[in-house]
């Protein structure tokens, strides 16, 4: 495949959900070898999908590898370079939806033994555990907040380190930001598979909860605006 | 914002908090998605907390990052360089209390929902396993003692690999040392938090403990001017 | 011992697979320390496994560090090299069936304790979670083409990271895509092994698990070869 | 202090067994804060504990950072350099003496609660999980031996990465090597805490089991000499 920035966005992102997306599966389907495997496990897979997106996205030509629309729109503001934002997240979008379909094929047998409806939706976007708009939205809008603040921190570092820094910030971001509404953070991580949960024939789903669907959105977008102006 | 030390300071020390008394909150508070997650939880969110306070701090200005007035004594009393500490200490305090105010406004619907007074206090500051003025005082010295015995370990580090390094450094402090007084080893941690319990309208708070307060102050100062005086 | 790449496949496949099966063992086996340690503890063992693996071969003269049939038909086909396949396999298949014999020895009073003859087996070779041909064999192929376009990915690394950074891809497949069949992604981790079962007096064991014993081989060498037309 | 080699293989080992046996002592004592924290804890620490002490010991002079008799025995035969080897135990061994008493004043009050004279006695030495004299000295030979392999595996390391991957190294090893005798893997994190445990007025301590005291101090030697003779 030829590299460009727009297939790396979209493999770098595909990888991100396959991996990140995965680990929820394996921890909550039935029947799995990770089932019931704890935060420690939820939070590992997703930051070392973090970094091995950011990796297979350079290799594929995606030398910004955002993999987040929240990071393209604080960096578009911050930069004050807005060409790349509607191919970026289409990139994004696509790559995760790709991502969600990957992950529930790969499943395909858990998900017919799973009955939980709950615990199936999981496996594709986010939920909060505790239902309140405004702290939802907060929740969103922070830990997007942190996230770029953590780039920005690690700007300075040495180029072969970034992936794994950007990987143990979002490890942190899950395990000490994630207990509210399971940190999205991402609005293509977030929307993309809820896409794929309400389209997809997969048996015995429950409803893709709209009614949350757009803090999950609104909230990191908000969240990379307030850091755009104010922070990058 | 125009980067400076204090302001280095403040906002690392401030991520410092947000995401070291973010984990706790994750784990103690009730209805979160990390609750009841473990030691290994609250130590790797604690030691990401730090390398990522250490990026923040450095990003913005702060290319000291001390996040801990500890290290910013021993510093003092190693290179006798005594000008930063009044300047450093208030912006570490800053930083300390805006944290946990942020933590406590994530988490809010959580601590409606908590009926446990010890574990909404744990989510701003340290409490004792065991009560015994003595070895409590002891451990604080001695967990700040193998901190900054640890920082001039890794002061020859390459650059970039520095700030994981002091991670892995408190990681290693909080599994093997954390386990009698919860290694605050930093007053500003422990005190600035402790403030914030105590004029914060919380629901259903308890008392802030103040009898124990002074361990997490003194200990750790004790240990810096010894580690200060005889080690560094 | 004279350094060789021949070498440096076999030793490093045999470190390989005695940290990897040997975490398995600890995890499984009655009686051991690491008893039921969960699935971060497997993880994590294999992922350092590959790492150190790495290292070592290197050390030893393989300076290509495959470990893997599936790397080396992947990489054969890449780069249109054929001449290493057969010798590299070779020096593979015969190193993790010396790990296999290593880890047995290793835990013999755990083996002769456990009664469970499917746990004893696990020690040697995977085991699909739910059995279904098609979507087995799925999880292989697609395991092996995340692992090799995450080697694409980390492909750039300074060099002194790499090792690093296949642990980490390898702690990712784990935590994400091994709930189903315990991702083998690799023949001579699974084949090896698995004759090792076959044909060693172990205490009480059970039969070799033939019937599935193609998936293993089969699912990473198409997905590498996916891989190697298409992605590499 | 004056930096030496001498100091620093002291205060090296001193810093491994303050966080190597403290994470023990967190873990099986009671009422800690890491109490039952499981394998994944007790692998850290460890992990942790060897990366921070190569820190320490070569910040003090320690250029080595051996930490470990069977890394001294085993050098010296690789490289005929005999001279080091007195000094280099001894200062092991003192500092593996002051490190076990530091680790029991820290934990003063949670060994007078703890009534299991195992769990004390662990927190100085290793003990078998079935004992078995051959077996129990082929798992103390062959860590030691994969211990010494994985260090020449990583010698060719970036200097900075040195202490992390050594660190890796001995999570590996305790992961998937460490289930049948605990893996002491290096006489004076053995030997020097069993003679503090010995010698100190330890509340309600049981014998210091001298008739298996032999074999973490034998294995790792005779280990040390194969892979010095072999393979180094």
């Amino acid at each position: 495949m030829t590299p460009s920035p727009f297939l790396g966005e979209l493999l770098g992102t595909m990888v991100l959900i396959i991996l990140g997306n995965g680990v929820v599966a394996n921890v909550v389907l039935k029947d799995t070898k990770g089932n019931n495997g704890g935060w420690i496990v939820i939070t590992a897979g997703w930051a070392f999908a973090v970094t091995m997106g950011v990796f297979v996205s350079q290799a594929f030509g995606g030398y910004d590898a955002h993999l987040n629309p929240a990071v393209t729109v604080a960096m578009a503001i911050a930069k004050n370079e807005y060409s790349k934002v509607v191919s970026y997240i289409t990139a994004q979008m696509i790559g995760a939806m790709l991502g969600a379909i990957t992950v529930w094929l790969f499943h395909l047998p858990h998900y017919a033994r799973t009955e939980d409806k709950g615990a199936k939706r999981a496996t594709f976007c986010t939920e909060p555990a505790i239902r309140s708009t405004g702290s939802n939205f907060f929740s969103e809008v922070l830990g997007t907040i942190v996230l770029l603040v953590g780039i920005k921190g690690i700007g300075a570092v040495t180029t072969g380190l970034g992936p794994f820094a950007v990987g143990i910030l979002v490890w942190a971001i899950g395990l000490s930001l994630g207990g509210t509404t399971g940190y999205a953070i991402n609005p293509a991580r977030d929307l993309g598979p809820r896409i794929i949960h309400a389209i997809m024939p997969i048996a015995g789903k429950g409803d893709s909860d709209w009614q949350y669907s757009w803090i999950p959105v609104a909230g990191p977008i908000v969240g990379a605006m307030i850091a755009g102006l104010l922070l990058l």
